[in-house]
């Protein structure tokens, strides 16, 4: 290889050409669609070793992981498997991965909608709606949910029913949804067509009813787009950030240094980010991080409703529908731009291009304190690095992003923003399980679970899991002190065994990744990391429901697993159209079952914490929806000897040159009449 | 009068004037020390009519509430309370408030500091300590926190004593705690000398033990002030915030506007920012917002060490001791600050200068989507107001903000910073409810519980509370449609009677302020705002303990009471050295005893949002702790018609003036060379 390519680095086009280039001789005559050609990242045993020996030793093979969709090879639609040694041009393994399906993309979905439409039954039903004159009809296509019913044995697609009531593309057809659905198969062809329930019970009352004129509302109540808006509102004045010397970080291909933080930047199709090797001040803290699933299962219980229920990692994939972000518009002050790389169908590269950014935010107040005798007061302010990503998954928006301390704490940040996904209630009617948005619209209630997976290495990888408490001390007990009743203390347990555990903020529960051979000097306990949960409901799915048993890391906030190279994904590596059993839950049952070691105790461990919202609507998510903020912190817990942030130099005026505004509003003006 | 002064507006410089001139002559010869000269707020059902006749009506009397120490009246330092009518200068009300005392402040502490070490029999245990050469014993004194032992019917100061090590004012003597403790009484007479227990046991092992040497280490361990630590890190470049066309907020006197909100900032010596008649889009939302109190309970049970507990607004005045806030340090880009006036000891104006800053900050992104079949995205940031007091009380400083988002939705964050109430313990020792932090130096653990108090006009003040949850469809049951197990619905019930309420995020439990006679044309159901709740453990001290009886409001995170002019303090107004029986909790059960009215459907409310920390310290937390966040919000649910930020424009490269960041790290830098 010409350029040092660095193990944790995503794969180079010049990689993913070669791996294609490797696999399509085994496919003879045959076009495979690779679906996939993405890093497999090395050994983590090799690789810990590696990063042990400074980059000494010996250099895990570069090996990549393709994914291919082969007509005519076994089934119609087979998917395989293939591990490319890119170091030796070998094939290493080789699969077919019968009975599982490959994620969903925007290709497929425009050639599912362009067959639906295409469809004479369909052309008929929409015939009967009776739609209002320069109105089209546009077909949402998603990832069918298992319930049971079809044969799981190809990949089908549901498609939901929407109007674009005027003529522009960027029109929001979701202000308009039909009761109309249809099931597309493999093949792209129709195999079932659905009217929709659309009243506060399950049954479709009228298969001929046409589209109620009534519905018809003004767009200003349901169009986002400038183009289609008034005005915005210009009482908004410009907010510019400006950074005379530059940002304070620094990269080099994808190694990143800000402060004392060090870290690679990795990313792949399905995840998105994934950071590597995250030390601060050149002690090791966290080996990767990255999120590694998501779920968003729909309350509404009438089928079909109950397909829909989509893995936005597993069966999307938030690399791939990363947006590419632009200057000036996701970002402030000076921004550094990260490509992802993926591949077309035929195997060649295909830039994602700024699917990461990179840049600096002031936080406000990093630490202060004024001196009430001598009335001296220093001030620190908090500079983060945020790394963010946006992934668009059909209607909805996900803004992830790593923010990085000067205190060495680091948080993630979730915004869920976008559009909500719809359906058609009668005029006048309403269900227990959505919110009326607009005149014949319902948005279903939903929930939004996310999996944060944290491989700790918290001044090395044999980490363990503690489960502390605050309680307080018994008042009337002879053997303890506690004469007043207010003495508290805290105890602590360390989990042996991988399990899932729940949150309860009734009881201070903390949950700490430490390292029980490390102990701190001064405090004389072991250095660690705590996770500050994102307090959430857990799935509210039946846990015989498929929705559960397919999203198993939903049921618990954290979950403690021993560290395996092939346990990325916590419903599984093939969410789409899985019939559970695949899941974090699983894994474990089945180890203990089999009698295999499940100690977590000064092992090599994996911490999942799962969050998310329990989303009901509110009209003011409607049409695009304010930003929701879920965040999740790691925080050092007597890992230091003191504040890390203590260094971070005074705030002052003569580099932070704020303006001094007096009064501002004249007595004539007009503001503020309803007050003065 | 000869300016415009609003209902609203805290007493100008010469209303406290005025006040004291009219109070003064009640005390012939007596020398009053003013404590208090403040706003009595108009009577709401007043102020309530005033406000919907746009101002026209009759308007509300300006009213001070004036509390004055008079030595020789009654008792050695009795309390008097009187209420000035300021139009037509006479004194509504008298009242001797037996029993009662006032609050502590920074002078009075210096007057103990000095007593107590002008004491002879303090000199002497002084001696006994052997200190270091060069070394000064430093007094803290601490409002006396109720533990049944002493006589009630004066105040009480405990003297903590510390040591600054380093002959400077500004060295953070919390680094070396000592065994020594005074109690002071109101006549400055040292009336108890302790040595304190510092091992793991309750006992005093040898009351002549000298200081030991071996605590003696590094100021860079210790020290935060910048002259005595070693050069600050140099790496953090200049980050600006640049407003060309000004701020977008306007302000005339306490009045304030910014994108659609409305808003009187208040301020006065006990709650400091109060916020009144907020609206959005002229809609009013809340009439009042305030911190109300705030309890600091130590979890060290052995005595005197249970003599900790403070209350942080009552004891000590948020307002009081707001920090003057520096220009270019506390925030950036344009800020606006608005002062605070209290009074001297004689009765004159005291300005506190700068106690609220008033700026914008960039808050990411509001809302975006990308149409995935045009490729259009549209994004909108979001700009948030906030309004900022940061309070120093002995040893620590809270940052107390209010946010406003254009969203409609309101934010309240608290960072607690500053630096931690130290205890000595001996070298080798530790305690289950303390972290060493240094040799010798234990930081004991303790909670921070604050009760954020809102009075809501959704639409008009007559509101009620609304408790929903989100809750699993059954599945094998005949009765109910859910066949696949995926269906969940939301269940709600309005609150009768007054009573206090538990958080469950298990069950989304979301508290709704609503409006049951307004209801949202488009969802058909009340408009209202949902609190999002900070989740934190309740208060740990026994429910028999001085500390629970005093600090009711710390028992459930939620309170929903009926609106009375007179309870604005969760704990009561007077909590120096108070007994319980005061509290919120109290309030509701007398009401229920007497049979008075306990409704709060539809009526005048007050609900109160308990929240905080158990902050069991890390040692990353000294010794200055970095900022932890609390953040609590109230947003918008089906109250408007959409969302109410979907006005604002779109963000542009035009307007934000970002910079592309080209890699930056040169192959030759010794940057991250553990990696590369």
């Amino acid at each position: 290889m010409s350029a040092f390519v660095h193990p944790f680095d995503p794969l180079t086009p010049e990689e993913i050409s070669r791996a294609a280039n490797i696999v399509r001789p085994l496919f003879p005559g045959l076009s495979p669609n690779f679906r996939v050609i993405t890093l497999k990242e090395p050994p983590k045993t090799e690789m810990v070793a590696y990063l042990a020996k400074r980059l000494q030793g010996t250099t895990p093979t570069r090996t990549a992981r393709v994914q291919v969709v082969v007509p005519g090879v076994d089934t119609a639609h087979a998917l395989h498997e293939l591990i490319v040694d890119l170091d030796r041009d070998t094939i290493l393994d080789k699969q077919n991965l019968k009975g599982k399906h490959s994620y969903i993309d925007a290709s497929y979905m425009k050639e599912v909608e362009r067959a639906c439409l295409a469809d004479e039954r369909i052309q008929t039903e929409i015939q009967k709606l009776n739609l209002p004159s320069g109105s089209t009809p546009c077909v949402e296509p998603w990832a069918y949910a298992t319930d049971g019913i079809n044969d799981m044995s190809s990949r089908v697609t549901m498609c939901w029913f929407y109007l674009r009531l005027i003529d522009n593309p960027d029109a929001n057809y979701y202000a308009y949804p039909l009761d109309l659905c249809a099931e597309v198969s493999e093949k792209l062809e129709v195999t079932r067509i659905y009217r929709l329930p659309s009243s506060t019970d399950e049954r479709i009352h009228d298969e001929s009813r046409p589209f109620d004129k009534r519905r018809i509302h003004s767009t200003t109540a349901s169009e986002y787009y400038p183009s289609l808006r008034p005005s915005p509102r210009t009482t908004t004045k410009p907010y510019q950030v400006v950074q005379p010397d530059g940002p304070s970080f620094k990269t080099r291909g994808n190694f990143l240094t800000w402060e004392k933080w060090s870290l690679h930047v990795g990313f792949n199709y399905r995840e998105g980010i994934t950071l590597h090797d995250i030390r601060y001040d050149g002690r090791s803290v966290f080996y990767r991080l990255s999120l590694s699933e998501m779920f968003v299962p729909y309350g509404d219980p009438r089928c079909p409703y109950t397909r829909k229920a989509a893995f936005d990692l597993g069966n999307d994939g938030a690399g791939i529908n990363a947006n590419n972000l632009r200057l000036g518009c996701d970002c402030l002050g000076h921004i550094k731009y990260f490509d992802g790389w993926h591949n077309t169908s035929s195997g060649t590269p295909l830039k994602l291009p700024n699917a990461v950014c990179c840049h600096e935010q002031d936080d406000g107040i990093l630490w202060k304190h004024t001196n009430f005798r001598t009335g001296n007061a220093v001030v620190a302010r908090s500079r983060i690095l945020i790394l963010q990503t946006i992934i668009t998954v059909s209607n909805y928006e996900y803004i992830f992003a790593f923010q990085f301390g000067q205190d060495a704490s680091i948080h993630y940040e979730v915004r869920a923003t976008g559009i909500l996904s719809t359906s058609a209630i009668n005029i006048g009617d309403n269900v227990p399980y959505g919110t009326i948005v607009a005149p014949g619209v319902m948005a279903p209630y939903h929930q939004h679970l996310f999996c944060l997976r944290l491989e700790p290495a918290i001044d090395g990888v044999a980490n363990s899991l503690q489960v502390e408490e605050s309680v307080p001390m018994p008042m009337n007990d002879q053997t303890v002190h506690n004469p007043f009743g207010v003495g508290y203390v805290t105890t602590s347990k360390v989990i042996e065994h991988e399990q899932g555990i729940d949150l309860d903020f009734t009881k201070n529960r903390i949950f700490k990744i430490i390292n029980e051979k490390e102990i701190n000097p001064i405090t004389g306990t072991p250095v660690g990391f705590k996770i500050v949960p994102c307090y959430s409901q857990m799935i509210l799915s039946h846990p015989d429901s498929y929705h559960a048993r397919r999203s198993e890391f939903g049921e618990h906030a954290i979950w403690v697993t021993r560290y395996d190279d092939e346990e990325i994904f916590p419903s599984g590596r093939h969410t789409m159209q899985s019939e559970g059993g695949e899941g974090i839950r699983s894994g474990i049952e089945r180890r203990r079952t089999d009698n295999s070691n499940t100690s977590v105790r000064n092992e090599n461990i994996v911490v999942w914490h799962t969050f998310g919202s329990t989303h009901n609507p509110r009209i003011e998510d409607w049409p695009v929806m304010p930003a929701e903020k879920m965040v999740v912190g790691l925080k050092p817990v007597n890992f230091f000897t003191g504040n890390p942030g203590l260094d971070v130099a005074e705030s002052t005026q003569q580099q932070n040159k704020s303006v001094l505004v007096q009064e501002n509003m004249h007595s004539a003006s007009g503001c503020g009449q309803t007050s003065l």
